[in-house]
Formats: C-alpha cells, sequence, structure tokens
C-alpha cells in the first residue's frame, strides 16, 4: 500500500538532528526509556514542546512509560533519510574538503564519501582519507556510473553555482554549499548553503553584548 | 555619556551575518544605495520584514531613497562585533582544526588566529597556515601573555567540555565548539556549538522528501 506523505514544519525538521544526537547519546549510556519531561531536562526544552515535535512523526510514547530509546531513534532516522546509506562526492579538496571527508560523524550518519575532486594538478592524485583525489574533468562519467545523492561543494571561489548547476545536470539532486557564493535551490536541486562564519559572528555579538552588560564596554548600538 | 544597551532580538541577530554578507556583495558591485524593496529581492525575504530588522539597529534609511550601503555594513558591524579585530586560538590542529585556520572568512571578518594547540606530539611543532602547532600544556602561559577573545574548539574526543571549563578559567569568554559533546553556556562564557552533521541531515530530509513528492520513494511515516 502506497504510504501518505505527511509534511512536518521545517522549525520541527530542523530539531530532529538535535534529538538524535542526544537520544543516541543516552541510548549509548544504556537508556532504553525516557519520559519526555527527562528529554526535556537534557535537551533544555519544555516538555510539551518535546510532545508536540515528536507527535508530528507519528503515534508514540505511552503515558506514565515515555519513549522508547531505540525506536524514537530509528524513527526520527527514517524521517531524515539516514536510516539508508547515501553515496556523497566532494568537489574541492581543500582544507574544508579535506576536512569534511574526513569527519566521522558524516559515515556514522550513513553518508559515504565515494570520491573527492578538484581541478587542481597539483592536488589531483592526492590520497584523501584513503581516496584519491580525481580530476574534475572526469567527474560526468564517475556520476554515470555510480550512484550519487549529495554532492558537497567545498572550492573557496565564487564558481559554486556553476558547480551546482554541472551536479544537478548530472543528476545530482541535492547540494551542500561550503563555498562562499549560495547557491539557489530549483526544481530539480536541493541545496543547503553552510557559512561557518555567521556563528562565529553570533558568538561575537553574544560577547560583545556580555562585555556591555559587564561593563567593560561602553555601547553596542551609538547614536 | 554612557550609552543605552539596547537589547535586539535573537532571531533578528541570526540574520544580521546574512545581511552583512549580501550588503558586502552589494558594495563590492558598486551599488551605494539600496531600497528594503530591492534588498528584500535580493534576500528573499519581504520588504516589511527588512525594515522591521534593520529598525532594531537604529534610525537609518530615508524614505524613496532607501539605505546607504556602507553605513548599513558599518552598523552591522558594529552590533556584530566584527568593527573591531578579535583575537582567536584554536584548540585541536586535526583536519578541522587546519581548514579553520586556513578559513579565509575568519580574517576578513576580524577574526585573528594567533595561535593553534594540539596534545598529540606528533603534530606539535607542525606549520599550519603560518603558525606553529603548540603544546596545549602550554596554554595558560599564552594567554596569560596574549589577550584572547575566542577559543574554537576542534578536538574529535569528548574532552570539550573540559577543555572549556580550562579555557573559561584562563579568562576567555567565548567558546565557538566543533567538538561532538555540546558545551554549555554559563556565567562566565559564551558558547555556539556547530554540528555540521545537522544541515548534512536537513538536506537528506528534504531529498527523501523530493523523492516521496517526485513518486520515487513511497513513504516517509512508516507506521
Amino acid at each position: 500500500m502506497k504510504k501518505r506523505f505527511k509534511k512536518i514544519p521545517e522549525t520541527v525538521i530542523r530539531r530532529l538532528p538535535r534529538y538524535y544526537r542526544y537520544l543516541e547519546r543516552l541510548k549509548d549510556e544504556g537508556i532504553d526509556h525516557i519520559s519526555s519531561r527527562k528529554l526535556a531536562d537534557v535537551m533544555e526544552l519544555t516538555a510539551s514542546q518535546i510532545r508536540q515535535d515528536l507527535n508530528c512523526l507519528g503515534e508514540f510514547g505511552q503515558h506514565g512509560y515515555g519513549y522508547k530509546t531505540s525506536q524514537l531513534i530509528q524513527v526520527i532516522a527514517k524521517t531524515l533519510g539516514i536510516d539508508k546509506s547515501q553515496n556523497v562526492v566532494i568537489i574541492g579538496a581543500g582544507r574544508m574538503g579535506q576536512a569534511l571527508a574526513g569527519y566521522g560523524r558524516l559515515n556514522k550518519s550513513g553518508f559515504n564519501i565515494i570520491s573527492i575532486f578538484d581541478k587542481n594538478p597539483k592536488v589531483i592524485g592526492n590520497i584523501v582519507n584513503n581516496l584519491k583525489v580525481q580530476d574534475v574533468e572526469e567527474i560526468d562519467g564517475f556520476v554515470e556510473n555510480n550512484l550519487v545523492d549529495v554532492g558537497i561543494i567545498c572550492i573557496s571561489n565564487d564558481e559554486g553555482p556553476m558547480v551546482a548547476e554541472k551536479l544537478a545536470n548530472l543528476g545530482i539532486k541535492a547540494i551542500w554549499n561550503f563555498s562562499p557564493v549560495d547557491i539557489k535551490p530549483s526544481e530539480n536541486v536541493i541545496v543547503e548553503n553552510v557559512h561557518l562564519i555567521e556563528s562565529l559572528t553570533i558568538l561575537s555579538y553574544k560577547l560583545r553584548e556580555k562585555k556591555v552588560i559587564d561593563g567593560m564596554v561602553d555601547e553596542i548600538i551609538g547614536d
């Protein structure tokens, strides 16, 4: 039977990886069941928020008994599509590309990096995390012969949107973009743009705010 | 005169780095003035959202004339505390630490990486982005002799919270955490926890959603 597609609000989706992370940790600690109240404590949310969020995923959790950790992990993994492994290629074998190629959490969450590409002749042929860096000119053939779910763009110049278009034309439907220019999603391709600097900038704001409150500097807003 | 501290909602703060990024790009393209309507088009927000957000920063923008790009950049930079340079140390000279040490946007936004530390004897003494990796045992003396605003934790094990406590005791007030365990902020220290995998997981959800809509897979929520 074909199952109905249930749309989950984006705000909830954006919280799910955090649930997943905390629940995996609880499971590792041997905790089989957890009440929404206890989960709320751990995650610093309210119990009602947690019940609301998890209700979006279906019917589970028993009154007075709580959630079964492993079941919840399974449902979240399935919802997020990380219950099955996905093939990933990296474009750009610079420092960020190398860091992501060696980022343990990717593999743990079912993302298999199957190839890494670069256009720099000095980098092509190098070994990064057991993968030989391939010439980006050869990507067409590679994608034709391998199922690729996600392309990670790790170039440092402004050519990200161009690279993304090429990947989309090859049939890659999801782009994780670390290059400086935002890539716009289209009908054919889904995009998450990552700007690491944004979270550092927010940290900087909070530091400035703290300094003002602590009386170390005078003002935030001039005039 | 001591200036009044004006609290800006966190949701607005979290959007400011994006404004900053777009405005810098517009300035680079030679655009001196921009209406909220045009800015809304570029940033894919509504004009009223933009006027609301920027109103939080003070009084500017003239009816029928719009915002002066450079002024807006200046005010946002000041609000975010990136108008002045800040000293940063990195703990952990693995791939992610190296990637951040060489991440051009940091320097552009006024974050100067002044040292990088590791505990691995094989790594200590290596050169990363013109900095010699120092023994983490020497961090006390270093922080005593240098003004350090931000500590970036790039270790891959579970010792992040311990490292953060040490940095806080040394007087470092802001932690940018890339290690797998969340660090809780305290009265003395501000924290931004970064989990790269979260945005990839969201991409994965959207990919799965697209496949369901396109009829490539049957369901998202099972029973």
